[in-house]
């Protein structure tokens, strides 16, 4: 099997066994009862939300159950301002359906919403983005790493640019798709809240953390006992944090060389795909080393990713969460025609992937596109 | 260690490696992925479903991070009308702080909400229930076991008043403590819906159940993608999903004997504890076999906890999640006078409590009691 899917979901870390064993052992109790095995489970897990912290330098942090809540919290309840009911917002057009579907939502409540297009250049420009900004804008939404064309935004330069022209605007990015692929220091941008989510980097499903500031809003979404700082209640996904912790750490102990690795996956992926006909490479010069996002004119991207897979290699077409209802949202956003956006394919590796899977996934796309094009009616 | 506090979470389900093993190998895919891996891990997923959703004989069910993003749901989404822009809502005064909380928010955004206090009978009654229902009551949320005195209502009794008092009044039943440990079959009632949580079962934390009915309103509380039936984003907690559908499915079958083994603890427990100088029972007749709540005149719940722990037996003074803030709202809705609930602690058993262990306890209990008693100045 050659898996590249890895910005869908990751393959989980192998040793769990004594992360497990010690678990099941004496991790398993609620961190929030009073006894002292309780309280080991709570400093563990205080243990752990320091390192994941500590990859973008953030002030604070609250566990979450996923990428989508973190998002999902920011949106609706961080951010709080008086004196009307209703407020401006600025998010992008090629969000991702955790931050597009609450701003359509806070549509739905009256509040007014711009959706900033990055057009052909593949990212959000600071000055497209300021232009939008009044006086009630309560919160800009723009993501930091783009899920299908791996397209990096210059988070911090976009917050310091909105805190400048409106110092009570919040700013969130969704960093489901950065967090530990594109270097990030939190505390030195004006960034006021930050997602993630553990299964994109190794971790379990059902693991995600939202980052903020102290002096950010923030309310809770979830209520009840209080349990994440008054700021999430449930008890806590302790065993999923405690993977996700070890996912963090042993991608920090070899971060160079996965970053030099990733890099070098992509760049003989991306010169070995381009030389096929038809190739049109969507992915911008600025982008995430492990998401190249590439069509092949005529050729449609299910029916690539149906030829792949019968030789065992495992790509997307897109997000996994829209790929029952697929949608043209984030190429159009981008520019691409609609003949091409239907042949497009996402490949996205993990630090697992090799030179030789590359070399396959090449030879066998190439005889896909080949293959498909010798039988095509067109 | 003698851990008698399983209504604060469960010890996780043993021969997990196996499960883990398939999961690192196979079963970590995206189960919204087009290839057959993925579509494997979707299939496990439904079939776990209807195994879960069997438990209470539900027409259908949701997964989500907990019991209390599970409650949260239904709080804030699961009933909608129309005509006007404020609500009536019924709770009881007694309910966990994940619904408690939240129809404190619904008030905060200006519903109203009617508590229905249960008083010293210690459960719900149906003409305080009845009596309270207006044109507008659009939810009643009334919880099948009482987390900390263990009391059950008789939410299919409950629910067929409500219903017929006010045809298009929604019934939502909190059923974290309930599930598993006390029969209920949600199709001959008329409870809309009700919510589990993993690791009170034995499974992990981070994964809960939100059972519903088709023709019950239900929108989704957390927005993206729309995988869990549109009603709940997030890729799904595939691992945490696998191990619940697994501890379900152990305690299936052995189902009567564990009712049976439970029946005993309680019984020899209650009856032992009694003798104790002091000795005041807070769980009524009616009430679930997992908990034992009482108090010790004159001996504080915390030190009482401190006291059993030096023995390494873990019990609780109360619900997990607010151990660190603690009120007494649970025990003045059912008249415990303050001076008793201040010495009020929670024994709750799993099935893997042994006889001996209760002897155990209720041992280092009498001498703890008596000895506290010698030294105190009262």
């Amino acid at each position: 099997m050659i898996y590249l899917d890895n910005a869908a979901t990751t393959k989980p870390v192998k040793d769990i066994s004594r992360l497990y064993a010690d678990y099941s052992e004496s991790g398993w109790f609620n961190p929030s009862a009073l006894y002292s095995p309780a309280l080991s489970v709570e400093k563990e897990m205080e243990s752990s939300r320091s390192v994941i912290k500590s990859v973008i330098n953030a002030p604070d942090m609250i566990f979450t159950s996923c990428g989508t809540e973190s998002a999902n919290t920011v949106i609706f309840n961080g951010w709080r301002r008086k004196g009307k009911e209703k407020f401006h917002f600025i998010t992008s057009s090629y969000e991702h359906p955790c931050v597009y579907e609450a701003f359509r939502h806070l549509e739905e409540l009256g509040h007014d919403v711009t959706y900033v297009v990055p057009g052909k250049k593949g990212y959000i420009d600071e000055e497209d983005l300021v232009k939008e900004i009044r006086p009630d804008t309560a919160l800009v939404a723009i993501m930091h790493v783009n899920n299908e064309t791996g397209a990096i935004n210059d988070i911090t330069s976009l917050s310091r640019a909105v805190k400048k022209a409106n110092p009570d605007t919040l700013f969130f990015s969704d960093g489901v798709q950065g967090f530990l692929h594109v270097p990030f220091d939190m505390k030195n941008s004006m960034v006021d809240y930050y997602s993630a989510s553990a299964h994109k980097i190794h971790g379990l499903k059902g693991t995600g953390a939202l980052f903020f500031r102290h002096d950010s809003p923030l309310r809770e979404y979830i209520y009840g006992g209080g349990q994440e700082r008054n700021l999430r209640s449930g008890t806590e996904n302790t065993f999923g944090i405690f993977v996700f912790q070890k996912a963090v750490s042993d991608h920090l102990s070899r971060n160079e060389e996965i970053s030099r690795h990733l890099s070098e996956l992509k760049e003989k992926c991306v010169s070995s795909l381009m030389k096929i006909k038809g190739a049109y490479l969507i992915s911008p010069e600025r982008s995430s080393d492990h998401i190249i996002n590439i069509a092949f004119e005529g050729v449609r991207g299910e029916v690539l990713l149906h030829l792949l897979e019968q030789n065992s290699i495992y790509i997307s077409t897109g997000s996994a969460c829209s790929s029952k209802k697929r949608t043209y949202r984030i190429h159009d956003s981008v520019g691409v025609p609609h003949n091409i956006s239907e042949c497009v394919i996402r490949i996205s590796f993990s630090d697992e992937n090799t030179l030789d899977e590359i070399d396959e996934l090449c030879k066998v796309t190439e005889l896909a596109v080949e293959r498909f094009s010798r039988y095509s009616r067109r």
